[in-house]
């Protein structure tokens, strides 16, 4: 492909994403495909020979898109924001152009400089203390990772990454009921076990109960276990509860365990000074990962990480073979030193493009409108006699559940499930589920890029009318 | 930002980007900032209003491009090849616009199915069984610590993942002395130790000594060890060294040790049927890893991890919590159980623009091309007597030495990194070092995807005028 090909389609690509973005309201949100649909229609061999590019566009186009959900649509309400937005894909085009390699400065130090000024940005921007120094991860579970093994070194004074966890004392890891399971699976995949992980059981808003910590430790303390790491979350997946710090950090610091906060939703609200009490605490804090690219604007991936003591971050994942020695090493940061992989892209650059684009003051304004439109969602449903709401609204998530007066509790699970799937097949809109108690409730999250309170009055006038829909189905069930 | 400034600002872009690779090289290839220069450049604090993206290109330009290394330009001989390419841009121009996340098919349908079709393009590409069933991994260490842990699982009956390991055996892992430092970095995280590492004495050309090898194992069988995994490299970092896959395989089908092949760099000569030596006894491998985003002209990240048994990956990285629970569940592929992280960006888009642009017939072409390279200019090298070639030149990377008559291999050394860091400081040309018995030698690549004869010949003849003009120097400080 020549240049005049290249700026030919890279203009025609421009104008799609332009039109996509006005028009993806027209999309249905989450993907109709039926499995195997898409894949049917790919031939079973590469082409031999070179295809012109608008071939692939058409491709796209007539194959590709039907089955895309839109996770850019404003009508977006599952699982949780992993927005985009225009400055943020303009600048991951020259980061795609400059294709850079960004595992050590030498192979870019603009790259390494940036992210470095870029983590600064963050901890400021989210009051976060100022001896924190950060990296960009590429996932919270990759950081939560990280922060496992880290806590995993210092416990073993630094012998389990050379020697192994053969002869180690069995080490602990605590986090809630509620948390993330990537904890889990980092244990896992860490030596630890996930079955040494302890479920801290929660209290009713679903936060971390911290008396229930103190006693698992000292539990484990006396049966002759190490504890390792305690995970504490801001914003839990299921219902973004918020675990307290404060406590729990208390508790750390006077046994000496590794804390780690996955604030992966949660940490884009800490912009606003309002919600930095979800952050009291901190100063128990060894390590903290929140996701640009979850709320605050920027491509997926971009976690960023921020830890205390960055020189036990560097003893856990150096090595230093003799193909990346360079003049300039120990005098910079060379960033494959800060995590799992080697290879990095510049993902700075989108960071810097999102945060001077929209200034702090507009991010601030942006994500107060969504915990805005959380309230808005929430107090319309708390005024609907059928419906409630199931955990308290911190942020950008709501929680809630179909019940009808005088609907079992089991009836209603299934009443929920399959208005979800209504809801989600009709479209419209696309929202998913989570258990707590043991009961199916569904989560909005209304925290999209582009969300404006229309889209969230409108998909609770539709979810009230699906319901309706499906009450009147069971009526004439019942009747038959 | 709006729609009209994306617009403007986008084809403005397109425009920079042709622009680039069109005058790429009247770039300093490694960057020439000083440690520091970039971020003293940028705010301590971010803006707190709206900046135009107009101040942000103009910076762009004027504090971050001076820092970048050019790792897209023909004159980039060094590490490895990070290879981009138009039709791969183009793609991640419209990845980063869908802002898709991957993790499971319901959250992207085409995603998944276009992965697993792309998957089995390049399966078929290069030749490799076709039970392998693939996944794309961010990066080589990546996929390689995921082997490991797969492997970690297999020999503990699947236990070490839930337990842990400490009531395990050692467990422990062989590959070369040439192997990649992934490997030990990879086999700490799993919890297996660094030290558990047995690193195989190599042959003549510095690939794995099979007789090493089984003498390794049988000592650790006998000393009660547990033989976990073996790592063959094809195509090692430093030399590029073939590991005799076949001789090896048959000792871990023996022994029934998990064997997984590094083929980082290497895989995608496997797209060129005469190269299919390097893959001989590729019935023996459990797991397989190839980064296209090396030297298949896809942007990082890119790296095609196949696996034998699809079963045991999965079962060693799914976890299941309710939010995640879809009615496809078990029908189709959910890749966030076929690794580390969560979140996954659509980058299947970019290999099959790739693949369908150039076609099978002109990747072929342009990696025989790239072999051809390292064969003329290793003819070069052999053909002066004050260099000489350090290691087999099996693929596109050139390992030599300066070394004149009557100069003591340790002067040699000194006068080989004078001539590196010259050669880098100069701009025109990037190339890097790595150590064979104890000896600094330099490594030329010739896989950038731009590059030509004439960009190998003129840096050819800059490193011979370098070596002379530090020669006359040292002749003059001789005489002084």
């Amino acid at each position: 492909m020549n240049s005049d090909e290249f700026r030919k389609y890279g203009h025609e690509i421009v104008e799609w994403i332009a039109r996509y973005y006005e028009n993806i309201e027209q999309y249905p949100v989450r993907s109709r495909s039926l499995p195997g649909s898409v894949k049917a229609r790919l031939p079973l061999a590469p082409p031999a020979e070179s295809q012109p590019f608008d071939t692939l566009l058409k491709d796209f186009n007539e194959i590709i898109m039907p089955g895309i959900t839109h996770w850019q649509s404003p009508n977006f309400f599952a699982y949780f924001p992993a927005n985009s937005s225009p400055p943020s894909v303009l600048a991951e085009m020259l980061t795609a152009a400059l294709g850079t390699q960004c595992m050590i400065w030498e192979t870019s130090p603009a790259a390494a400089e940036l992210e470095e000024r870029m983590m600064e940005w963050l901890r400021d921007m989210t009051g976060l203390p100022d001896y924190f120094e950060g990296v960009i991860q590429d996932t919270a579970s990759t950081a939560t990772l990280v922060a496992l093994l880290t806590a995993r070194e210092k416990v073993s004074s630094f012998r389990s990454n050379s020697s192994g966890l053969f002869t180690s004392g069995i080490l602990r890891v605590y986090c809630s009921s509620q948390s993330h399971s990537s904890v889990e699976k980092g244990s896992g995949i860490a030596g630890i076990g996930r079955e040494n992980v302890v479920r801290i059981p929660v209290r009713k808003d679903y936060s971390l109960d911290p008396d229930e910590l103190r006693k698992a430790i000292d539990h484990d303390l006396a049966a002759g276990y190490t504890p390792c790491c305690v995970v504490a979350t801001i914003g839990t997946t299921g219902t973004t509860a918020i675990d307290p710090l404060r406590l729990i950090g208390e508790i750390c610091s006077e046994k000496g365990i590794w804390l780690h906060v996955d604030a992966a939703l949660g940490g884009t609200a800490l912009l606003l000074p309002e919600m930095r009490w979800m952050a009291d605490g901190i100063e128990y804090v060894d390590s903290f990962v929140f996701n640009p690219h979850k709320w605050m604007f920027t491509n997926f991936d971009c976690s960023a990480y921020f830890v205390r003591d960055a020189a036990s971050l560097i003893r856990t994942f150096d090595i230093l073979p003799e193909y990346l020695r360079t003049r300039t090493r120990g005098k910079v940061n060379d960033y494959r030193d800060w995590g799992i992989q080697l290879g990095r892209r510049f993902r700075a650059l989108k960071l810097w493009a999102v945060i001077r684009t929209y200034g702090v003051d507009q991010l601030r304004s942006k994500i107060r409108e969504h915990l805005r439109l959380a309230k808005i969602l929430s107090g319309m449903i708390e005024a609907d006699k059928e419906f409630r709401i199931m955990a308290p609204v911190h942020l950008n998530t709501v929680c809630f559940r179909w019940q009808p007066p005088g609907i079992t509790d089991d009836e209603a699970d299934r009443m929920n499930e399959k208005l979800n799937h209504a809801l989600n097949d009709s479209g419209k809109i696309y929202l998913t589920h989570t258990r707590a108690d043991g009961r199916y409730i569904l989560r909005m999250v209304t925290a999209q890029t582009a969300v404006e309170e229309r889209h969230v009055t409108e998909a609770w006038r539709l979810i009230r009318e699906t319901a309706s829909a499906i009450s009147s189905q069971r009526g004439a069930v019942d009747i038959d």
